[in-house]
């Protein structure tokens, strides 16, 4: 069952915004055996939107629409659809009510801009938005299905998941797609490609394989597409069982599991505790362990000392070994380890230094130079690594390498 | 000057990761006047690699392809772009040496999967990849130019940056477009519509205006075109004149500015100092706060007191308090701006305390409920408020709320 994608406004192709729904559709179709064939970014304009229309592929069963149902003057995608599909606009009675009870939500009147939400297409089916005003619209024409939503993320994802996924799922007899991502690290792409080629020769037909490299890792997607969900799940099972020999010490995880959800796993499974003391990272590992839900079971707390008074007052670094070593070094990311550890009372705790740049670098400490600390229950370990110039990839980069450190001192 | 995008990577289609080349693209395109008519993501296959080149924009004349280019089986896009152009691939030394450099730095020998990326289609211009193996191709096909790059985003970045960007400058006469952004909060977009209405009328035809709403901001975005960059920069100013008295409370910053660069530039200029206490936020205000270059200055440090131990423990919040008024509480987050602003010896502190969800909430505390407080050199400033049920959203929203309370409080 064969869909598209088609993400309406002019901000997506500035580059103002980044369209992270067509993503999200893409995942959540994906479960249900709806196939994705093309994500197209178009402009708020007329033209575009009738050509896009106009040449989607024979097999598309689906086409899914976001942006420009907004209240305001720029947003055209309700008058060019009406005009496409040679319907007119009614008022809808029902949807007036859901605009009028969020007015009320927040005290304030609806205006005549919102009103006009409430008009939609004759021919369509009207979706309610439990979280703003324009509501969906799903329109059934030739056999093909076309559904309009608002391009604000948390809107459109209500729509989807609220009446969109269950609708097809009741609806549609669709095949099963399944994907399986195995996570590695430490093995460039091109010597895992080596290694595996064999394995991947011999991988049946029905499952397909692709390598994706991203800062650190290597993710391997297994696909398998077909009628019967317990004979793919099988099959991607003893293909699995293959790999694990042949590179198992580099895998840190499975599906699309992120680092923080694995090594919160572990430590909720284990009965420990976890804080961090970060300076180059600036608080990104907490932030990343605690956008885990229930992350409060296992993770106390952390101290960003970004400054070095900080690193003294709050974590008992010596400000002798700051003076002598500097605040990127083994011997100050140690203590800034054993002190959060002791100071929240944690069973691990993960220190980082370094230099996240444009600035700061030095000869000897070039920008990109980290330090990081693990500190068990039982002694610390320590690394040094050097990244390279951006100082967003080298936060990231830090983030990544102490939770997969921290994996390993786990397991 | 016409441009279109084609990203290539079924990862892309089925939601593993979202496609961020695309909006940095059109940025940078943007900036030199070449206008990004289309962006297309479509799958690893070949038959829909030409079928996109084949159906390009009559007004195109420049095509940026990404993705498809590593070394592993999955990867066709070069083969299939020589095929599209009816041309061969031939060995190039000078890419050989680059590829061998890239593994003598990780002391690894060349690969035969690496040692095939030197490979590259005759008719093209070779573009060599400082960051990777895979070089990036320029190929002049009737008067369109086609720039292929890998998917990677830092090493796309560098080819774009180092030598796609220049040459066109060099190259090609491009007109001027110039995007203005202001930053507005605390009004819902249709009144804020409403409210401009008059002016937005009365904008020459040469800027266009769009809303772009998301969690507690509206961003006004006016985009001019012209040929002459200082007429289009003196109605844009005349314009953004004009706007100001209409809402001017409401207006936080300009252009893309984000609100911890605002905060930050606020901070450096009056040479303030600032540090942070945050319980729901799990460290994401610091993150944010240090992802700006410079930030050191002003930013001393954090306390993610996630657990109440760590709110007791390291920033003084009375225990008594915490069992009678809760950590979700007023009491609470005062005592926690006040802890930090005392311990890292800050002019400025900010502290969170709520309920990011999706669990621990109570009826008369719900999940999204959320105390901030700011600490200013002379009192403390405190607020509720009530978010929603999304736990990522909750995180933003209380970040960004908390930044603007700090913004008003400095200015």
């Amino acid at each position: 069952m064969q869909a598209e994608i088609i993400t309406i406004g002019d901000e997506i192709l500035i580059g103002q915004i980044v369209d992270t729904n067509s993503a999200w559709m893409g995942q959540q179709l994906n479960k249900i055996g709806v196939e994705v064939y093309q994500i197209r970014s178009i402009s708020d304009s007329k033209e575009h939107i009738f050509e896009a229309l106009s040449t989607l592929h024979t097999d598309t069963k689906f086409v899914f629409i976001t942006g420009g149902l907004g209240p305001t003057n720029d947003d055209i995608t309700k008058n060019t659809l009406t005009e496409y599909f040679g319907t007119k606009l009614v008022f809808n009675e029902d949807l007036y009510k859901d605009i009028e009870k969020l007015f009320d939500a927040i005290g304030r009147e609806v205006t005549n801009l919102n009103r006009m939400q409430a008009e939609v297409p004759e021919s369509c089916y009207p979706i309610r938005n439990p979280n703003g005003t324009a509501p969906g619209m799903w329109f059934n024409e030739g056999g093909v299905q076309y559904i309009s939503m608002p391009g604000v993320p948390y809107e459109m994802k209500a729509i989807m998941a609220d009446f969109v996924i269950p609708k097809i799922i009741a609806e549609y007899d669709t095949p099963f797609i399944i994907h399986r991502t195995v996570l590695t690290q430490g093995i460039p792409e091109s010597y895992l490609a080596e290694t595996l080629e064999k394995w991947e020769g011999s991988l049946p037909s029905f499952i397909k394989l692709a390598y994706l490299p991203s800062a650190g890792t290597v993710r391997l997607r297994l696909s398998a597409r077909g009628t019967d969900e317990d004979v793919l799940n099988t099959a991607l099972n003893e293909q699995i069982a293959l790999l694990q020999p042949l590179i198992g010490d580099a895998i840190f995880g499975y599906h699309d599991d992120k680092l923080e959800e694995v090594v919160g796993e572990m430590l909720k499974q284990q009965g420990k505790t976890l804080s961090t003391a970060e300076s180059c990272t600036g608080g990104y590992i907490a932030h990343q362990i605690t956008s885990v839900p229930g992350s409060s079971a296992y993770f106390m707390g952390a101290v960003v000392s970004y400054d070095n008074t900080v690193k003294h007052g709050s974590l008992d670094v010596s400000e002798k070994d700051l003076l002598e070593f500097g605040a990127v070094s083994e011997q100050v990311v140690r203590q800034m380890a054993l002190g959060v550890q002791k100071k929240m009372n944690t069973d691990y705790a993960i220190a980082t230094s370094g230099i996240a740049g444009p600035d700061g670098g030095t000869e000897e400490k070039p920008v990109g130079t980290v330090w990081i600390a693990i500190a068990t229950p039982n002694d610390v370990i320590t690394k040094k690594f050097q990244f390279g110039k951006s100082r967003e990839r080298n936060i990231k980069k830090t983030a990544l390498m102490a939770l997969d450190m921290l994996r390993k001192a786990l397991s």
